[in-house]
């Protein structure tokens, strides 16, 4: 939602025309401006011999494909050591780790030598290639970045065999530089912990791709998805690097200089503000404090999730552990991911999200038939209880994870009371059988329901009454209320989270959570737009989950705003009977005294 | 819905089971049993001439293609002419002869001569092909049954060439008689007029195809969609055709045959019932009076809708206009057309529903691109807003058809109130534009929307401000409400109209039109479940549109109960937490009173 908003302050459009020769316009991967000179890294692809085997050589190539495992698990353990301390970052290595010791990986390698006679380079690269264009192709922003992880994973590989040529090396760097890539992997990005970059450019990449997570989370500037960055920029190039306004200007000339200094300036004395914030409670100014949560995917977020002060987490997405595999985790896998994050997050919450998978993810692991509309489809609680083994697995996972904090239970897509009940009835077998083993575990965890099918929202009160929590998916709420695809750009205009109908039915499920005293937790994108989430705060709502990087603007937008206030314009707000009256009613009220927190303005 | 539902009767199968060796299930096409002796006609292809031709050839078969239009519409009027007087097989003859003249048809079928060098015949039976292929993948069973249509066109108009032999002739039947077939046309229904034909049994076909249309005005039992019964069933066998049931027995012993005439007797009885009460007003016993409008599509059904005793036409479906054509329909070709529905319905009110294309509907007239989730897509009053030309051409047709009768407009898949505010513009000049052209057309059409968007239905009181009057789309507000492809069957269980929060929602819609002092009309399948239709009523509904054929028995219904028993049973079921519980607390209090209506039952 951010920066399509008109606010009092001048849109950035007229400040630094987009037009203009030198710019380009990628999008923010995170925040600040920085000033440097580029250093471009080459964008060849890697060599490696593709042959046809002999069936006598079958097993040569496997062994020479698990000696390149064993290599690249070590190169990365190498450079894993150089970022210690920096949890983050030695977080997301670990998952790529993880990765290449993926037995669904090493099965369809194997395949591919022994069935397609391939050598063991080939058989990778084409194992990469598909799983990460299956993956590409899915309907969810988030999840088709995670594709250029399998392809990081696939080129470190391939760089381990003896065959390939070796990796490329970041050059020596002097002085602040700004580094131009396709892409950097998360292990590019650590080994220049301690050389003096200053800002990153990419060709690829979206605000949720790992170079915008690590790069917010080491302070960096950053603006991924400038399309043929390294065919526009030289190394040696004096560069802006606009993180602010997703933008990058190439030979700046000394008005523009003075301009970007400047911003960057205003930017930190920004960040210090908000830095110092971080350990101070999100309270308005007539003293209402409100808990700011994180939506959480991989381990390395749940750290981010910490530093950035989140008061636990909102949403754990287990959807990752089903992609492209033949057959779901085993339970052990799960359950030792989950422990990972309960235990990172300890003492703090953890709301782990029963697997959101169908409508368009994964569907591979269930070979579910195509549908007309995915989104309408099998998806979710419904794709998990014409499972119940699979389900049981994923449950009894979350049941031991228990044992090691404040572990809480949310469905997804529950549409009516009996996939509540039916899930109840599972999760009390499931806690049984993790009993029956001896296994430790926490005696009650909380089962709540993601209230996102307009059904749900619209029945809340009998949902309050037997469920132990809610929590609003706002996205498929817009979704299925509004009846308009959420991956739709023509349709975009009418989805808007500032429609009164939305805003009618969070107002429901607010007042069914203060009837039957159950907390009531937001975690849609709403949560992280400044004054959508202020407006929330006018219209009851308590408790924000987001994206961990947003955590520090919001509260600041919490500490800067009156419930009082907040509660009047909710009120002129529910009267209005169009987004565009909404909008105009919330950003006449707050605007003004947010216009740094919105559309990337320092 | 029906059939599906216990109630205090036992159900059907424990009278005749499904598993009976002589026994086949097929799908009630039109009530009524009927005992006879079978006919079956021949499943053969037509044969025709497949051969390229020479460029000189290329006017001849064109010429060719024309004489074969013009006898196959000779044809058909003679045929015509034995029906004269039962204007319902009339009527869908005439759609027939206007098929033939169509001018996308001959357009494509002159391309196959001139650029693909086919025969006539050749270019004739493959256009007909791609048409009712098109047709066939569409996701709506009603449009898909005109693919049958198109076949039939096809057909007769193959035969009217003299390379092909001639037509399958009907037999002269001795006694009363079972017509087999893979599928009727209409023009081989209307052969059979004068013959002593009582029951047909069809491979293909719903309740919503011309073979069911037709039986139900020619009051003969029909059972469509028994799959192989041209296999299954000889010429000269003993046959019980149950149209209730939905069931066909062959040689029934005894036993079958006696309960197979008293359940014949007993539907016989029933029917002269309802059709006593045809001329009945539809009100309760304590003497409330509801309104029983029909759905329509094409010309004949609006003579069905009078004979049955309709009110008027509360929805009246446009988007065959649209169907498998290269450009839209002409200002004057739709005139035409809403001109002959006014005409035959006067004075009584025709609601025509501006088309709703798009979704999985016709994309080719618009040239679509494909949509991950097309339900969730550019349909509806979307795309019409977004090409305002081809939806004005739309409006001026209607605006003129409101000079012959009483005409009002209805928006589809309304989701905000700027679409309905753009189309009150956009009506505005159209109305115009007609005056200005000096033709005649009503001075005020009133305009209404659609409640089938969830969004609509929670901020229904702004549309009730700003609309002429509503009309509940309960098929759609379920699919969207409940997130469940209203197509999918795996999930039909999740999409019961008697889920609490669809009650709930269209109680938002009737008090909105109390309280603005505006009609609420639901169009959508519920309206024709007589439980549902009871519920509605205590939930205070006052007009129902369903298609013609279940209009006698709803208004039998609604004769039966009282408004004070459907008022209490209706708060029963608002506080209800499950559709199951809904459904048991309605049934409990009015199977037994209705039970002769329910599931086919007689």
């Amino acid at each position: 939602m951010n920066g399509k908003r008109s606010t009092d302050a001048p849109p950035a459009s007229q400040q630094v025309p987009v037009a203009r020769a030198n710019a380009l316009v990628g999008i923010a991967g995170a925040p600040g401006v920085a000033i440097g000179t580029a250093i471009v890294l080459g964008t060849e692809k890697l060599a490696y011999p593709r042959r046809h085997i002999e069936q006598e050589e079958v097993g040569a190539e496997i062994a020479r494909f698990e000696d390149a495992v064993a290599r690249a698990q070590r190169e990365l353990c190498d450079v894993a050591k150089q970022v210690e301390g920096r949890r983050v970052e030695a977080s997301i290595l670990e998952a790529y780790l993880l990765m290449f010791g993926d037995e669904a990986l090493a099965e369809a390698v194997k395949v591919q030598i022994t069935e397609d006679r391939r050598s063991a380079e080939w058989a990778v690269a084409a194992v990469c290639e598909t799983f990460a264009a299956r993956l590409a192709s899915v309907n969810d922003p988030y999840l088709r970045e995670r594709s250029h992880d399998i392809e990081f994973v696939g080129e470190r590989l391939l760089r381990a065999f003896d065959s390939v040529p070796s990796p490329r090396t970041i050059p020596r760097i002097n002085g602040p530089s700004i580094l131009i890539a396709h892409d950097l992997s998360p292990a590019d990005t650590a080994s220049l912990v301690d050389q003096p970059v200053i800002g990153f450019i990419t060709e690829v990449g979206t605000r949720t791709s790992h170079t915008s997570i690590m790069a917010r989370a080491l302070e960096i500037p950053a603006v991924v998805g400038v399309s043929d960055a390294t065919q526009r920029i030289a190394t040696g190039d004096v560069v802006v690097v606009d993180g602010l306004r997703g933008m990058v200007l190439i030979h700046p000339d000394t008005e523009e200089l003075k301009a970007s200094h400047a911003r960057a300036d205003r930017h930190l004395a920004h960040a210090r503000g908000l830095s110092e914030a971080r350990d101070r409670a999100a309270v308005t100014t007539d003293g209402l404090q409100v808990q700011l949560w994180a939506n959480v995917e991989l381990p390395a977020e749940a750290l981010l999730a910490r530093d950035q002060g989140a008061d636990g987490i909102g949403l754990y997405r287990t959807e990752f552990l089903y992609i492209d595999r033949a057959s779901p985790p085993t339970e052990e896998q799960q359950f030792e991911i989950f422990r990972t994050v309960v235990k990172a997050m300890a003492p703090k919450p953890v709301t782990l999200r029963t697997f959101d998978i169908g409508g368009d993810k994964f569907v591979s692991t269930f070979q579910l038939p195509p549908e007309m509309n995915p989104m309408l489809g099998l998806r979710a609680v419904r794709l998990a209880l014409s499972r119940p083994e699979v389900f049981l697995e994923h449950l009894r996972a979350m049941v031991r994870a228990s044992a090691y904090g404040d572990v809480r239970i949310m469905i997804p897509m529950v549409a009516g009371l009996n996939e509540l009940r039916q899930v109840k009835t599972l999760l009390q077998r499931a806690h049984e059988e993790v009993r029956a083993r001896g296994l430790p575990c926490a005696d009650e965890i909380p089962l709540g329901v993601m209230i996102e099918v307009p059904a749900a929202a619209v029945l809340v009160d009998h949902f309050a009454r037997e469920a132990a929590f809610l929590s609003l998916g706002t996205n498929d709420l817009i979704q299925y209320a509004l009846a308009v695809d959420r991956s739709s750009r023509s349709l975009a205009y009418l989805a808007s989270p500032f429609d009164p109908s939305i805003l009618r039915l969070i107002v429901n499920v607010i007042r069914a959570g203060q009837e039957f005293r159950r907390p009531v937790c937001i975690c849609g994108a709403m949560a992280s737009d400044p004054l959508a989430a202020v407006l929330l705060c006018g219209l009851g709502m308590r408790d924000f989950s987001m994206e961990a990087a947003a955590i520090p603007e919001i509260k600041e937008a919490i500490r800067r705003i009156s419930l009082a206030e907040a509660e009047q314009v909710a009120a002129e707000a529910l009267a209005c009977a169009t987004a565009e009256e909404v909008e105009a009613c919330v950003a006449g009220a707050f605007a003004p005294l947010l216009c740094d927190l919105l559309a990337g303005e320092p």
